[in-house]
């Protein structure tokens, strides 16, 4: 990609996943200016303190001028509205691309609000993203060495690969997958863990007080593993359940049937299903780690 | 702790922390020899490469001196072996700890093995871990800022301040606990979370083979902070679910329930229950950020 291919970049919503974006289209030089969107005014005055944007409104109404791209990185409940806000704002040819982590319910929303053809949309969900929210937890990195899953509405769309190139240059690989299947992979690798995570997290909140001072005080245990998932962001996560329901639902049986094995391994003293089946974990951990798809776990502290 | 207090040390088991042990008394100078034992023949060959301790036998037997500290740093099902040699090993007053994570057990394979009055024990368990086995991952610094169990077998021993003060030249801070209080705490801080993980990535594992490549390959949504706790020793893990399987299978009965009702809320889209449950969970988190018990987390690569 050439030295700011783009004259302007439109970001609505300056969290986590936004304020990356910005940072690194400013880093690799990919837009003259950017611009971002954002209805939460602690937010639009985080982002201004970071000067990771030219400029930043409270909404799309206040503006009066068109951009090149715009990217949408808000939670899946405020899809419907943009999505009639930017079918009556577009004059332009804008290649339009978001977030969301799921895309059959974002695809549906579309599909049911916008008419405007010089809506060029790209649905993709970039498999990147940390326990905490907000503008000041972002970074241009985020996006490096992750894969970018685009769900196309139609296959032949000429500008899948203009929209593409632009997730290539944040460092991302792109997959392209059917959306129903995008929801149930995710489901299983993203919207199981994070609910467990919360689960777990809250039954150990509603153990007696004493208890429950213990069970932080000793967290390093293994616990604070599921504590990391449950600091992310509520409403962003609350949607994702909302709109990827039957997939949710359908891993989670699958999830519950197999802790009862382990349940009754363990009440009858079956140590030889135990140690085969964790082995078997040992090896799945083993393989993301070889495929550079981990992370990086420092248990020392960071300060 | 005065330079080299002791004369020499031996640790029994050198994994990730009989050999992490080993490199902490090394490096504040608390003893002046370290000797280890493991039965496992991959293992002595790393320690010795690792230039670790001052030698290292396969067993308890073929030694022929004796020791001012001894720790025990094995699986939990070698416990009874290990007593029944130390009963007959030690000739001289020597300070015994472990490191066992469940504290019941051990007191009654101890009780029921050990009449020698010349040893010394002091149950303990240091809350540092990684997910990682084996004495090549092992590190100074993994006690550093913990939390220490100690789980005296008479509260009046009066070697239990020298063993503490060993714990505590490693960094650690030491909690006085009674031992069926620790087995219940660490089944909701370590046993569950550690169990779930396993599940979560057995699922996981078990799904059609494309499903199976594609969760792994995406597993940077989420489903990698399982496969983190997953990673670590399979036997270990079996041990301890068959020392306290009292306390996990009542743990797994509250943490069973509570899923139930976010599984009842997700089909009745009871997005105002989710965000509530979902909002505590992260106050959670922050809490264990704030007192230092988080670890670090960077979503990139090491190398």
């Amino acid at each position: 990609m050439n030295n700011n291919s783009y004259k302007s970049i439109l970001i609505i919503g300056m969290g986590l996943i936004g304020s990356s974006i910005a940072r690194v289209i400013k880093e690799k030089k990919i837009s003259e200016k950017i611009y971002g969107v954002d209805n939460d005014k602690l937010i639009i005055k985080m982002t201004k303190k970071l000067n990771i944007v030219e400029d930043i409104y409270e909404s799309i109404d206040d503006i009066s001028f068109q951009f090149d791209v715009i990217f949408i990185c808000t939670p899946l409940s405020s899809y419907r509205n943009i999505f009639k806000k930017l079918n009556n704002f577009i004059k332009e040819p804008t290649l339009i691309t978001d977030v969301g982590s799921t895309k059959v319910s974002v695809i549906n929303d579309y599909k049911s609000l916008v008419n405007n053809k010089k809506i060029l949309f790209l649905p993709a969900h970039p498999i990147a993203g940390l326990e905490k929210s907000g503008p000041e937890h972002g970074f241009a990195k985020l996006f490096d060495n992750r894969y970018c899953i685009i769900t196309p509405l139609n296959s032949k769309d000429i500008f899948i690969e203009r929209i593409s190139n632009i997730w290539k240059s944040f460092g991302m690989t792109i997959e392209i997958m059917d959306a129903e299947r995008h929801d149930r992979v995710l489901a299983m690798t993203s919207h199981i863990p994070q609910l467990i995570a919360y689960s777990v997290v809250g039954t150990a909140t509603e153990l007696e007080k004493q208890m429950k001072d213990e069970v932080i005080k000793y967290s390093a245990a293994g616990f604070r593993d599921f504590t990391r998932l449950a600091g992310s962001d509520p409403i962003m996560w609350r949607d994702v359940y909302e709109k990827n329901k039957d997939a949710v639902l359908e891993m989670l049986g699958r999830f519950s049937e197999d802790l009862l094995t382990y349940q009754k391994a363990i009440r009858n003293n079956d140590l030889n299903f135990l140690e085969k089946k964790f082995a078997k974990s040992k090896e799945i951990r083993k393989i993301i780690e070889e495929i550079g798809q981990a992370g990086t776990f420092d248990p020392t502290e960071k300060n």
